[in-house]
């Protein structure tokens, strides 16, 4: 996988450009880790709890979105891509009710390929990769399943 | 269309449920009408803006979910069921972006009907529907796309 930045660095950009965004502020995302594949990140229950006491759905799909973009925008940035990062389109299915903490793991869609990626954007200024992204709950059950497609354009 | 409480009654409970809610309050939706089939909402782009100063995907489709959940809500309470409501899955197409307040609609998907979801709640305890909202922009167009599917379960 082509990260050429040290982490360290590529996960302080990221949360530098988490603290940018408003709503992004508002869900109190904490990034968890990298492990040069899936990137991680968490939030508090309490803070996305809806009427059932259980992590409200736009809540989920809000962090799914949060965590696979995150993840396109260190790849790119590590490459030394200026590009803006967009969802182009996503699906989630909710699976099982959460009643802890929110834990989110995303990562490239088993079809993509990083290298690929960064060279058609280099190429031909604008890229195009699928992702995946679920919250999986203590004991191991997915409780959210999320896929979306993102596009880079180089600026 | 089956609503039997006043509409102003049943826009003051959902505000209510909003304000119950941390997510939904840090979103700061405004409920902005109802006319017996679309529930319509808005939120102030500065409190959904992302590093490119257009409205961020995640909070577009936590918008589209709640306005969703909340027409389904308020059909159920209406009707004088007391049930929980649950996205079970979503579609979302990003299809411009949102440099101006978010303006939300949602409504019953084409093929359904309230009175046949209504009437399975009551005799099965247990009903599925099909929605569809979108974010229109000031000239007309769609900017965002979105189709789920909620399910309420009686208490």
């Amino acid at each position: 996988m082509p990260l050429s930045l040290p982490r360290s660095e590529a996960l302080q950009r990221l949360e530098h450009h988490f603290q940018s965004m408003p709503p992004v502020v508002a869900m109190a995302p904490r990034i968890d880790g990298f492990d040069g594949q899936r990137l991680q990140l968490s939030a508090p229950l309490a803070m996305h709890v809806n009427d059932k006491g259980c992590a409200f759905g736009g809540s989920m799909v809000s962090l799914l979105t949060l965590a696979s973009w995150g993840l396109v925008s260190m790849q790119v940035e590590a490459a030394g891509i200026d590009a803006a990062i967009y969802v182009a389109d996503s699906q989630v299915r909710y699976l099982h009710p959460v009643f802890e903490d929110l834990r989110i793991t995303a990562e490239l869609a088993p079809s993509g390929g990083w290298d690929a990626f960064l060279a058609t954007l280099r190429q031909r200024r604008r890229a195009r990769t699928s992702l995946v992204a679920r919250l999986v709950l203590d004991d191991g059950r997915i409780a959210t399943d999320f896929s979306a497609r993102y596009v880079a354009i180089a600026r």
